[in-house]
């Protein structure tokens, strides 16, 4: 596609650039950016009423809408961001683990740019000034493909990104929007390899897999969970209470809200009843199997496909297990690998839990909502990876970058 | 495929033992192999003699032969790989950067297998010994699909594994290698993604670009290596001289071997003469561009093509440059980001090389032929990554695994 390969062709170029700025270099164009997403927060707002228009002509849902939606407080969330971002560390440049070998050698693991990133995402216009963000201080090159119900907030964001990069005299090739928003441009991308390093989708499971499925380029999946939290039958009531409700009814359309609910055996008749009762009242359609419809008289039958859903909605299932080995059995042949917890005071099963489920993280005692780059103390999320290679879990600017061997001999050859 | 499917059910079912062995059962797995090697040495020659015939029969060539034949020394290393693989720490189970958040939640990154590993190589059996002993050592499950011509050595090492693993009282699907050798059965381990976690080549180009243009399983990216040793304007002429014969000649045929030569125009009349001497007692063709077959008159004319080749035998690209700039811009436009090396005692220059070429290992002063796992202090290598994520370079135990995020709660809920 000749966008795509005129696109991928400035980004090598801008990138050569990108990746040998110092830090200063990078904040200083993020701190531009954010002060003139604020200045010209009345040009994105009109470019995104058009958006919205399109998107009420289209008949989009509720929920997209709100997505799609920005107004001032969003734009300035997004300017502070930026100003977040400027006060993390930059990775880049760190050598690690530099040692003598015994011939004379000294290597060391030098940590650089991934080089170009590409990232297909849909609604949101913030992911927009996220990810570009995120990219420039970690010296990457991204190649956007946002959705095209946002494609005006897109371009406004973009163009601001671009007045501060040349603002700062630097290649505005670091930062570009692919303008086709086809379904043709998103199989391009996948097959871009000669040009992007590394693909990440941002979005619904759709997306997702069909990124995974048709993608040469090394892709990181992000973000489908089927979380579950499990009730041991050495659970502290108020604390299983307390955590089921948080887990699903926080924030339900996130992908570390809860979507199943496992109980012990010998606890179930003690706890799920209050556990219906707060759910209820959360506004909760359970989803339960026969123990649990017994013990929960709004709860619904759940079919076999239930365990296997990620609602993202107010709706968790509800399944009753014999022990914790039946608990982690389930999780990990139901699971998605993002974040699973067990609610119990018992030692043993607390470990038993952490070692044996097959998930990018693994809690007790807590609400799975935590996944989170922020909330791990990253300052900053690219996504939450769900896979095993690379990155698994949130993503925060060391994940965006690889490493290369830096070796400095005095004439070494090999013997 | 039937076979495939299988055989990653069984290697699922496996996986669960595996993972959760402690460093020392997995020891004594690779310790009984080890000695199974030596006192079955017979057997494994007898199988080994089968397909060499077979390979005669086909009219293979030298070089293929070479690899596929083992004899007594060569099994002695195999047993002695895998001894060396006891002594190596067991990265399984080791809690990284675990901290206090400030709601008190206890987050650490422990290090985990990743579960099931599928190789696909060529010709030389002790592959299959070295890798089914570093993914046990790792708990990673291996499915190995070897190449048709070392079908029967292979199927005697993998008896071996299973004769050890067993009496050991373990699940012998942890090693499995795949009996259908045709192009068939490595397409299907190339979609297998319900059942493989990550997916190698080990093998020629071909090969390699066929797993990364058709797999759905993450693969990472092996081996190919057009590697260059850039002799600057203020080179050690001695030291340019001994690199440029070691990594050229030391041994020809494997990927971090030199096939291109640049060297600085000022310095060209002064070092080509004695490089070109030294290349040509070692049986070296050069194939050069206009300065150099002036300067060494057994060169022949390079084509376009010569460039971007990697040669794998004793020949050499040779180039004459105008800096050092034009030595890193050509050589991050035609290289395979493999192992690159400049020979100068000029401070700059080395800075510069060392942080512009873009490559896994990038030398001063040194042979590109110390990338290498062993070479590197990892005591073992399942290959060189030349791709940018999960691992760049000499791939020893620890990039044969990822992590999972464990957290210790009190009762924690998102607010």
């Amino acid at each position: 596609m000749e966008e795509l390969n005129k696109i991928g062709s400035r980004a090598r170029q801008a990138s050569a650039q990108l990746a040998h700025l110092n830090t200063s270099e990078k904040n200083r164009i993020l701190l531009e950016v954010a002060v003139l997403l604020e200045d010209k927060t009345e040009a994105i707002l009109d470019a995104n009423r058009a958006d919205m228009e399109q998107a009420r002509e289209m008949g989009l849902k509720g929920a997209i809408v709100d997505r799609l939606m920005l107004n001032a407080g969003r734009i300035t969330s997004m300017a502070d961001g930026l100003r977040a971002v400027v006060q993390l560390e930059d990775p880049i440049g760190e050598v690690e683990e530099m040692k003598k070998r015994p011939n004379g050698l000294l290597i060391g693991k030098k940590r650089v740019p991934l080089g170009v990133v590409g990232v297909i995402y849909e609604s949101r216009p913030n992911v927009t000034a996220d990810v570009a963000g995120l990219c420039i201080k970690t010296g990457n090159v991204c190649v956007l493909r946002g959705g095209k119900e946002a494609f005006h907030s897109n371009n406004a964001i973009v163009g601001i990104f671009h007045e501060a990069i040349d603002k700062c005299g630097m290649d505005t090739g670091m930062v570009q929007l692919v303008q086709n928003t086809t379904r043709e441009s998103a199989v391009a991308m996948m097959k871009l390899n000669k040009y992007l390093d590394i693909l990440i989708p941002r979005g619904g499971a759709g997306l997702i897999q069909a990124v995974v499925q048709n993608s040469t380029v090394p892709v990181i999946e992000t973000g489908v969970g089927n979380c579950h939290v499990y009730v041991d039958e050495d659970a502290d009531l108020e604390k299983a209470v307390s955590i089921v409700f948080n887990a699903k009814t926080h924030r339900p359309g996130v992908c570390n809200a809860a979507e199943s609910l496992l109980v012990h055996r010998k606890i179930a008749d003690r706890v799920l009843p209050s556990i219906g009762k707060s759910l209820r009242e959360g506004g909760v359609e359970i989803r339960g199997d026969e123990t649990t419809c017994r013990l929960i008289p709004e709860a619904v039958p759940a079919v076999e496909e239930d365990w296997g859903t990620e609602y993202l909605d107010l709706v968790i299932s509800s399944r009753v297990v014999d022990s914790v080995e039946a608990a982690v059995d389930h999780i990990n042949r139901h699971g998605t690998m993002h974040s699973e917890s067990i609610v119990t005071e018992n030692y043993t099963h607390a470990q038993y839990f952490l070692d044996r489920v097959d998930a990018a993280a693994v809690y007790v005692n807590a609400s799975t909502r935590f996944t989170d780059g922020f909330e791990f103390g990253y300052g900053a999320e690219i996504g939450i990876s769900t896979q095993k290679l690379h990155a698994r879990g949130p993503m925060g600017l060391r994940e965006l970058t690889t490493s290369k061997y830096i070796i400095y001999g005095n004439g070494q050859i090999r013997e």
